[in-house]
């Protein structure tokens, strides 16, 4: 049976959309009361996980999951050792660079060197300012990251962006993109290399799906 | 003015309760709407920020706030530069290992040897098995670690206990206790050692009504 590890959060209602589309309904994750974390297909053939979305990559990577969908952005910051095999085209956001409307920065490098930028991404943003040549230290957040600039522990921040509200509602703005993200789908590499369980066959049903409603 | 970081979830409530006694009103970020990361005290003299847990000893070692409440298990894993003032004796649970109840396991010595334990308190399980000279291999998750025994990713897991009621729903049993945890009083070493704001007359209120309470 084929093991399909869904992120919890804002990917999920698109994901269990597209599975639906293949003919596997995952649905009862939506339900506000459910509290199951796995749950079979009502076809029997396969088996969704519910986990975190930085989660999805370590249950792939370890096999629990053949299957996996998961934000570019947490591919790119915690480079897991799984397949990438398509772009859904779903969960559309950009990793931004962003400030103080206030400050007199509109670029990252107009930010002073030493300076302070908070993230939850601090792989991204490190590697990011270590091309641009800039000495930053990265202050390490898991949430709220927007409280930085506003108590002043730091200048600027590296967050996801989608629509931005977020950003306008705290006084920041976007001065630079990192890169732009979007849902990815991810196998565990030996088990789409021996096509366990006819893995590609989804696969390619789960390709033609996306390339239908792109 | 004192600011003070305060944990969202668990604690919140308490550390409410604790700042009140002592005449600091944030019970606003009690209020099921309120949005607002950072909120004034009625009688101007200190300053909350609502971040989350593991945020708080970040907020504290950078200076932006001179006070925070975090739980030991936080300290214990981060290490943090920040000075450990009180217990406040609320907030009390304990980190353990776990296993599933149908599993041979009663001890962790007992786990095979470069058996897989998952977890968010990689630090701590890292040093715990090593303490007890057992090669285990940390699978680091963010959240429902539960899941690991239960798809088999890992033999047992290690985390946070307060009821046990997680635990049993999951069909997993406690073996082992890492260590008791509680919520502490943390400050920024350099303000407390200044007593900037007075801050020293602010923490023996606090500690005078931990005693009270207790």
């Amino acid at each position: 049976m084929i093991t399909v590890a869904l992120p919890k959060g804002a990917l999920l209602k698109d994901c269990i959309k597209l599975l639906q589309s293949v003919g596997l309904d995952f649905s009862a994750f939506l339900d506000s009361s459910n509290r199951q974390l796995q749950i079979h297909d009502t076809t029997g053939t396969a088996k969704a996980l519910l986990v975190r979305t930085h989660d999805v990559p370590v249950y792939v990577e370890y096999g629990q999951a053949q299957l996996g969908v998961v934000g570019y952005d947490v591919l790119r910051e915690k480079s897991p050792k799984v397949a990438h095999l398509a772009d859904l085209k779903f969960g559309k956001c950009r990793l931004s660079v962003a400030v103080k409307a206030s400050s007199p920065y509109r670029q990252s490098l107009e930010l002073p060197a030493h300076g302070r930028v908070a993230s939850k991404f601090v792989h991204c943003a490190r590697e990011y300012f270590h091309n641009l040549d800039m000495p930053v230290e990265i202050v390490p957040l898991y949430g709220s990251v927007e409280l930085g600039p506003i108590t002043g522990m730091s200048e600027a921040i590296v967050d996801l962006v989608s629509t931005g509200r977020t950003l306008t509602e705290n006084g920041l703005i976007e001065i630079d993109v990192l890169f732009e993200s979007s849902a990815r789908l991810i196998a565990h590499p030996l088990s789409y290399r021996l096509n366990s369980d006819n893995l590609e066959h989804l696969i390619s049903q789960l390709r033609e799906a996306t390339l239908a409603t792109a």
